[in-house]
């Protein structure tokens, strides 16, 4: 099955279109895991334990993990070890080089680490992107729309009649051969989800910026989603992992994951 | 002393414009080495020794190390550790992300393991860009204009009178407070180099593309050189690594850095 479909039936069983963002910050965790071995690992293993009821999917942000060095390698190899079935992992490591390098890094995050979907910048066009979209069953989530303030510096820029990103957009697809290309969407760029559902009607949107960032999960679900009601992945990180700095962290992570499937449900109803 | 300025000072020291490419492929290096529990950092450890005296900087691409997993980031690391202060060590990662993601990778690659430099992606902007300047000691290289075929796709496109690499080279200066902003611009593209260095008179220049990617060196020094006939870090990987794939490799690639260089120094002697 193409990693889109995967995706769809994933998140239609589940009835949730919740990502969980493993951005696990050593300094962050609950005090008596802190000076474990194996603090941020048990930490992963606990948050993914209490929240898989309510998630199609989980995104581990290597930039977290890197600052611990091999070590924080070993453990992004464990973390995915522990990812449920029922979801789908997602590797935002955001790479990008030509193409003969670009095929080192997927087979190294695709194949070797066995993700199912990478994070992906377009800078270098083509030859850099199709290295990731060459196996069916592994999608990409190639950066569109970013959520954050620098996306103005370049994004927005006209090109043309259109902005840089509904260039990449559009052109991306013509790349889109396996039904295994996704875009990254900022939450926080509201009316501007729709223009990129525009030019891209079917294809899933990985969406983070909500919480910290400031996003509105009615503007993501109103202006992002395909006419079904499926078509994006809501990613939360910090308000999930953090939602109690004590022991109760879990208990606190699932309660607030289910806070926030409901909520995206509630306008899923709303506008579905 | 800032970034720019310690590049200048060990390419006049050295009179080296040359930087080696550690893209060590497992599967490429001799024979002899490959079956070694330690092959690889072995093998890295002879070019650095045989090359070092033609050679200004040392650049290690990650996707070849991360495709070993956590063994490859710590080839990484010791690699880095073998690298010598006559030289600057560039990671080329290509990393970018919110700002927030990416002050942890600048951590993690140019703190934590002391690379002097880093190849960075521009698409998601300022704030995505900055974490990795912050250290004034510290360089970034921003993928400006790629040396691949991909780099038709976007960095080409016009957005009003400028071409999207030209964009990217005009905002992005603008946050080079600290003097350590350069460029990565393709040995490929030949007198669109000319191009980046009418917008970017003073700083350093990372070249990829020569050899196996057709780039002429001729045209890179006189197109790319500031007026000084300095200003550029002319890659070569594939080219010196695999010189030869017996016994002799080390020095084979000694031979072929110090035909580089020469190549290098003939055509700076002759436009500047």
């Amino acid at each position: 099955m193409n990693f889109s479909n995967k995706l769809f039936s994933i998140q239609k069983k589940s009835n949730s279109l919740l990502c969980v963002g493993l951005d696990t910050d050593p300094k962050k965790i609950p005090v008596h895991l802190r000076s474990k071995k194996n603090g941020v690992l048990e930490f992963n293993k606990q948050v993914i334990e209490a929240t898989k009821e309510f998630a199609s999917a989980y995104k581990i942000n290597f930039a977290f993990y890197e600052v611990m060095g091999k070590n924080g390698w070993a453990i992004i190899e464990k973390t995915r070890a522990l990812l449920p079935t029922s979801a789908i992992s997602i590797a935002d490591a955001k790479r990008g080089d030509i193409g003969n390098s670009s095929s080192y890094y997927a087979d190294a995050i695709l194949n070797k680490m066995e993700f199912d979907s990478i994070t992906v910048a377009p800078y270098m066009g083509k030859d850099s992107v199709l290295p990731f979209l060459g196996n069916k069953n592994k999608g990409v989530f190639l950066l569109a729309l970013t959520s954050n303030q620098g996306a103005f510096d370049f994004q927005y820029k006209k090109i043309g009649n259109k902005r840089l990103f509904e260039e990449v957009v559009t052109i991306s697809q013509q790349w889109n051969t396996n039904n295994n290309l996704g875009f990254v969407v900022g939450a926080t760029k509201s009316t501007d989800i729709r223009a990129v559902r525009k030019l891209a009607s079917d294809v899933p949107f990985l969406v983070p910026g909500i919480g910290a960032q400031g996003g509105s999960v009615e503007d993501v679900i109103r202006h992002g989603c395909t006419n079904d009601g499926f078509g994006v992945l809501i990613n939360a990180s910090r308000s999930i992992l953090y939602a109690s700095s004590g022991k109760d962290f879990a208990e606190a992570a699932r309660s607030e994951a289910l806070k926030l499937n409901n909520e995206i449900n509630f306008f899923r109803d709303k506008y579905f």
